[in-house]
């Protein structure tokens, strides 16, 4: 099964090719471009210089959240465009899990993607490799880095980190005393290598039926919201 | 100081921007294409979309060896043909020495590098994090499994391993019980961003002066010296 995986929920954006659970290339880009200007043409540089197209792709995956409310939308977007234009079906996966991926081989760590949400809060969920599967630990969330660090003195694990909050969160579990791993810069952020391995062994479904998933309200809701019980 | 690093040393191939160390982008193939066919459009898609261009870029740096004695041809004739049609200068590093930085952080472990140099041999040199310094235990060499197995039992630290001979390597020491570890996929082959790693703190050089470092005589060669010694 050949898989053409799309990552743009935070400030980079790549794309990649899998086939069968192997990467055949990857497109990776941490520029100051917006992924509606780069997005698309690296999946199409992509796929012409692997002498594909779209009708060589049996599934388009994408990191259907949490992350960048624009982030995500462009991801989910293109990735809709792309299934209805060609006819494919299409995996939409977590972010975080396929984050996740980035931590295989780590030994026994939980595996941390943090990203950053603001608000003093970070998109979160821990994950373990048992035997080369990843076993989710707590669903998809938006944490304070407080809870974060109570929760980790309760488990007594290292913590793997990875995503754009990562440094934050490692340095202050160093702060708190507690075992922390940061990987280095080619793991640090999100790839669609990553989400190519989550969407792995996935059933893909229509693209129509694809949706973001942002985890809490955006900006624009949560001010309608306020001012709908201030009325 | 951007750099425009290649690396086509072997079945993979790839290009990468780094900024004063940072990624900004990395374009990565493996693919059953020639590298003569995908290397160059590559690195014009990846500085296109960047928004970049050659006269953007201050020096090019490229995997120069040891390798495949295509690849490296096909990538040291880049990387010579961009910095003359430039007027940039080029930085040439070791293939072993870049691949060696996709075991960064790490821990206490052995950095192995091992590239199949057929007949019976790996394409190898063993490095060292040491304070976040990369620092180097041997040259770069051509040695037999044997060898490497007999060398890594007098150490009696685990072996990280990297490049397409890494899973034949931690095959044996697994059989001959020691330590060893293996990197998950996106970690497993060389990539340009290694390159670029590598080359932070090298002076670059002309481009003109740039040779490819086969460290064994190639088979045309060999045939030769043996035919000239039987007359």
């Amino acid at each position: 099964m050949r898989i053409l995986a799309i990552e743009s929920s935070a400030r980079a954006a790549s794309v990649a090719v899998s086939e069968d659970g192997a990467l055949v290339g990857q497109y990776f880009q941490a520029s100051a471009l917006t992924h509606s200007r780069t997005l698309l043409k690296m999946a199409e540089d992509l796929l012409s210089n692997l002498e594909l197209s779209m009708s060589d792709v049996d599934a388009v995956a994408v990191a259907r959240g949490p992350g960048s409310f624009t982030g995500v939308r462009i991801g989910v977007a293109a990735a809709k465009g792309l299934c209805w234009g060609a006819d494919k079906p299409c995996v939409g996966v977590s972010t975080l899990e396929a984050m996740a991926w980035q931590g295989e081989g780590r030994g026994d760590v939980v595996i941390c993607p943090a990203m950053d949400a603001r608000r003093g809060q970070i998109y979160n969920a821990l994950f373990r490799f048992e035997g080369g599967k990843l076993i989710r630990l707590c669903e998809d969330r938006a944490v304070a880095l407080d809870n974060l660090v109570t929760e980790a003195k309760n488990r007594g694990v290292p913590y793997f980190f990875v995503g754009d909050g990562a440094k934050l969160c490692y340095n202050r579990f160093l702060e708190e005393g507690l075992a922390a791993v940061l990987p280095p810069e080619p793991l640090l952020l999100q790839t669609a290598w990553g989400v190519a391995r989550a969407a792995r062994g996935k059933t893909p479904e229509p693209g129509f039926d694809l949706t973001p998933n942002y985890l809490r309200l955006s900006q624009a809701e949560r001010e309608r919201l306020a001012k709908l019980q201030n009325q």
